[in-house]
């Protein structure tokens, strides 16, 4: 035997590495925020050593596993169609972000308290687009407010989505109301003054 | 001389350094949320020993500086007139709050990233309570809507605020927008629905 065949096999083993990581690290950062990597590899069935030879630090693994997240969540945004009343496609938009924000509460936590002041956002960067286009539509079509710019209603809606998420993990709000209270809030704090 | 007598200026000497301290640390926090227990001591002009001695640990040093600064600003909120129509003691109030909660970002990013998950919102009990006893009032006068709970308007304001302040220091928000936008927004986001 030469030695080409065992590098696509050792790839494959790191590959495989990777993904059961990521798998664990979701999975640990969504039940306890403050999940360490041992905790993590440990879940992985992987050692510490073969951690840290993928994700040099926490931060490195955290951000990964809300990348991940985050991808998950596109499958489930990138099927939503919101090309009718903007009204209605803002509220199905909101529905389906809550229980996303809701299902990866920890894992956000996490991220937030691991990686650099503003990096969370600019992970955020491709659902905020969606909700930006949506808010741009609505003000064109004359269904949202047009005094405000659509960089801050935006704004708003990540503040107040991801508030709501900090809110029921402190028993402050109980999430079965949260998606309602969200889209009635939201619905009105962008409409036309007046209307 | 008997002992007795010196115990008073011993005590005022550790008064003194407690309040060069606490204005050091509100000062030093104010410009950067980073700064280290040895930039608040040079600042303060007391040895780190010193310092210590006052407060054990760089956490218990920013939640006093954090209390301080939410003092300094019952001192402002204490003295508004929020006795007339709830939309215009709203809007008063969310002015005064805004520059309050952008003199004191910085203060309040050290302390969301020094203190337990949770204490930040504990320390604001007193002016959350003024904003959901001004809601209450409004929603018993017809002024808010009524159809979603007065903590939750109350958590909708806080969020929106804290977001905002987050914005401007991200470069995303102009601060001298953010009062009037955050108004705009709350108060549309707090009227009866159809009115």
């Amino acid at each position: 035997m030469s030695h080409p065949p065992a590098r696509p096999t050792r790839r494959a083993d790191a590959e495989q590495n990777v993904a059961k990581i990521l798998d664990a690290a979701v999975a640990c950062l969504s039940r306890d925020a403050g999940a360490s990597v041992s905790d993590i590899a440990r879940a992985a069935g992987v050692g510490r050593v073969t951690l840290y030879g993928h994700f040099p630090s926490r931060e490195a693994l955290v951000e990964a596993a809300l990348t991940r997240a985050l991808a998950e969540g596109e499958a489930v945004l990138g099927n939503l169609d919101l090309t009718g009343d903007p009204r209605d496609a803002l509220e199905a938009l909101i529905t389906s972000s809550w229980l996303l924000v809701a299902q990866w509460t920890a894992v956000l936590e996490a991220a937030q308290e691991a990686l650099p002041s503003g990096r969370v956002q600019e992970l955020h960067a491709k659902p905020a687009q969606r909700v930006d286009d949506l808010i741009r539509r609505g003000q064109a079509e004359g269904a949202f407010r047009a005094d405000l710019p659509a960089e801050w209603l935006t704004s708003v809606l990540h503040h107040v989505i991801h508030g709501a998420a900090i809110d029921v993990a402190k028993g402050r709000l109980d999430g079965a109301d949260a998606a309602r209270f969200i889209a009635k809030t939201i619905l009105a704090a962008y409409a036309e003054p007046g209307s």
